[in-house]
Order: C-alpha cells, then sequence, then structure tokens
C-alpha cells in the first residue's frame, strides 16, 4: 500500500490521451496480449462477485463481414487486428438457478448489474489494450440489429449483446475530442439548476464547434446534434430483443 | 504512436492489482487528484459523444449519513476520504430537445447508452484513483432505496443514479478476488454449450470456495451463492423508480 501520488500515475496518461481509432492496420494482435487485457477486464469491479458478463471474439471472416454490414456498415469491424462482442451474461445465473430446481426470477435491477458489469470489464480491457499501444473502437451500431447479430452469433438465452469492439494497431493518430467541461458533470450535493447546466452546454459548443471545423470542416454544435437526436426514438428493436431473449426490463 | 508493448504498461498492472476496499482512512482526498480522476473518466468512450452521465460528490454529512443507511449500512460510505454518486444522465438531452420545440423521445436504447456511459466513465476514474494509490469499492447499495436517495439529492426528471463510489486511502490490504478463468468469459465466434458453461464453473467453484474459507472462514461455491440469488427479483423498485424519473424502457 503506498502513499497516493498523481505524478507515478501513467494509467491517467493513457486514459487522458484516448481518441478512439477508426481506421487500423491489418496486423493481427497476439493472443498473449488479448489474454493479458481481458484478464486486466475481469479485475474491474462487479456487483456481488455476479461477473455478469461475456466476450466473443470473432475471428470468422463471414460473421465479421456480417456485424461490419448492419453496424453500418463500419469497414473497420472487418479491418481491425481483433474485433469482439461484449455481453451483458446471466446465462450462468440461469443456469445454476435451475440446476437448483428453480425459476430464475429478476427484474430490470438484475439486467442493469449485467451491463454495468459489462461495461467496467469493457472499459477495463480497453484502457489495458490502450496502455499496450493499441487503438479500440467501441461498435454500438451493433445494436442496429440484434436479431441480425444473433443469427450470426446464434446465442442462447440470458446472453444479451451489448456492443462491439474493434482493437488494433492504429492506422491514423486524430486528435482526442473534448469533452463538457468538469465542472459540467461533477457536482456536490444535488444537482444544478437548468439554468447553470445550459452555461456549461453554451461553454462547450463553443469549444465542440472549434474542434469540429479543424477536424472535419463541418459547422455542428453539440447542442444542435443533441436536440436533433433525441426527437425521435433510435433503435427501437433493441428492448424488445433483450426482452425475447429473457431480461424482464420492468 | 507507438508499436504495442506489454511489458510497458503499469496500468495492467494497477487493474491486475484491483481489490475493493471498505476500509478506509479518514484522510481527505485533495482537490486536484479528484479533478484528474474525474478527468480521466471523462475522457473514456462515450456512444455519439452523448456524455449521458454525470458524477455528485457527497460532502455533506447529513446526506452521507442517509445513503450509509439505506446502502446497508454501510459505514464506509461516511468514513471514506470522498464519497460519490454516479448517474446516467440525460437531463442535458431533454433541455436540449426541449429548447429545440421537441418531445424527447426515447426508448430502452437511450437508457442503456446512458448506463454504459456513465460505466465505462466512472471505470475510468476508477483506476485512474487505483493508479494513484487510492482503493476504491462502488456501491450498488444505493439501489436498495432510489425513493430515499431522490429524497436526499433532490434529483431532476432525466438524472438516474446507479451506484456510490467509496475513494480513500485503504485501511486494510486484502487479497484480490478471484474470477472465473478468462476460458469461461472469452469465446469464439459463438457462445459455447451448456455443458462446457457449467465445466468451467465447477473449476471456479473450487478455487472459490479456497479463497472464501482463507478470507472468511465460511463455506461457499459460488454456484450455491449465484442459484439462491437469483430465485427471487432482488430490489423490484429499481425500475418503477426510474421510469418515474422520465426513463422509457421499452
Amino acid at each position: 500500500m503506498h502513499q497516493p501520488s498523481a505524478s507515478s500515475a501513467p494509467a491517467i496518461e493513457t486514459m487522458l490521451a484516448h481518441r478512439s481509432i477508426r481506421r487500423f492496420k491489418p496486423d493481427p494482435i497476439p493472443d498473449e496480449d488479448i489474454r493479458r487485457a481481458i484478464e486486466a477486464g475481469q479485475m474491474a469491479s462487479t456487483s456481488s462477485n455476479v461477473q455478469a458478463y461475456s466476450i466473443i471474439r470473432i475471428t470468422d471472416p463471414a460473421i465479421r463481414s456480417g456485424i461490419a454490414e448492419l453496424a453500418g456498415p463500419q469497414p473497420k469491424v472487418v479491418e481491425c487486428g481483433a474485433f469482439f462482442v461484449v455481453c451483458a451474461d446471466v446465462r450462468r445465473h440461469m443456469l445454476l438457478t435451475r440446476q437448483s430446481g428453480e425459476e430464475y426470477d429478476a427484474k430490470l435491477e438484475a439486467f442493469l448489474v449485467a451491463v454495468i458489469d459489462a461495461s467496467l470489464f469493457a472499459q477495463n480491457a480497453c484502457v489495458a489494450f490502450e496502455s499496450m499501444g493499441y487503438g479500440i473502437c467501441y461498435i454500438g451500431g451493433l445494436r442496429n440489429d440484434l436479431n441480425r447479430v444473433d443469427e450470426l452469433l446464434q446465442l442462447p438465452r440470458g446472453v444479451y449483446p451489448l456492443y462491439g469492439l474493434c482493437v488494433g494497431i492504429p492506422g491514423e493518430d486524430p486528435m482526442p475530442r473534448p469533452r463538457v467541461d468538469i465542472d459540467g458533470v461533477l457536482f456536490e450535493n444535488g444537482y444544478p439548476s437548468d439554468d447553470e447546466v445550459m452555461r456549461h452546454i453554451g461553454s462547450y459548443d463553443e469549444v465542440y464547434e472549434q474542434y469540429m471545423l479543424e477536424r472535419s470542416g463541418k459547422q455542428a454544435t453539440w447542442s444542435a446534434m443533441m436536440a436533433s437526436k433525441y426527437t425521435k426514438a433510435s433503435r427501437v428493436d433493441v428492448g424488445p430483443y433483450y426482452r425475447a431473449k429473457g431480461a424482464d426490463v420492468s
């Protein structure tokens, strides 16, 4: 146990330097690096040790192509050194409950725990990969068509695919994307007023507009992007799919 | 951009050494360390840059006591150097949609994105704290009584408290808890058979039973703990609470 010291924290440097990588070199990733990152992922906190996740590495070119297609298309799913599907996974709990002669009984809480567990696991694995020099990109586009993902992977009940994960040697070096100012997300003893929230958004709009201009030459504020994104529910099949696979989200 | 190298990855050593800390020294944490960890958290990936999270630091002793009580009681919530409540947060999106004259419209997908975003953020922050030498513990017990949390924090619509987070100088040095073998969570191109899943659980039961004996002198297999945990839904108020605060999880 050592005295806290910010100066000896290369993990923080790794995290601060994060930017998603969308172009990869074709080099494969050594199995030992993959296993090291996944084992680091597994050491993330897990609610009451339920370990409600699994990760499926996709090496079959046909499955990779299928996912690349439904996710966008996103060619990086095929091109990256290693591609994974991260799943919230209560299958083990279902099998154990059934084996003990009972019915698996759970509501939104258990689904939530699985999503959280899987995401703590995945983020640790990502930081591990990045600390080895790889680039990563989460693929939320996996949820564009979970029924097709299911056809490709033949998943059993209780296994809920959440997102893909591209890992590989970066084939680009983009600038990190600025975030909302820390005082726009870190509050004390309660939640700020709408006016204060809007002030932070206003400041971020200026920073983000500049970033977008430099990165892509496009004129766009974060406000406008978010307002247009949430006027119509997206991926409305996500709920029905998870429920059909055994998730009671009530 | 450097060539991947597992040997230069102290972040991985930090993650592999993780164990939740449940006894803390009373020393407070310098603000600069907190801000550094939260900023590292913010650099985690976020779905389409929606940044759907916030974190509330609790410095008010009465609120801390209230949360410590409803979460167990768990005295560490009061005793740790800094305590936070991590929230999935779509409040900004709601305000921006309303400001543009539209209705916020979202289903399970948007709630899921917020839970995932918040958890990637929180896990980065935890690794940052641990890399500085602090210990951490997620407090899922926050969800024992979200209505009471809401009374204490007066949260607006669209802000969904997920878990607490204790951070501080460790007052104990427990051994890391072993996880399911990597081959029980890392699969290739599909999901294994029930028999194979059960074989991995059997191996883990042996490892875990030994760990429990050494740690607490208790005789317990993971199988038995999971089977009993999931025969009756827990925290059934979680779903109704989030729905009442604006989450459409259908």
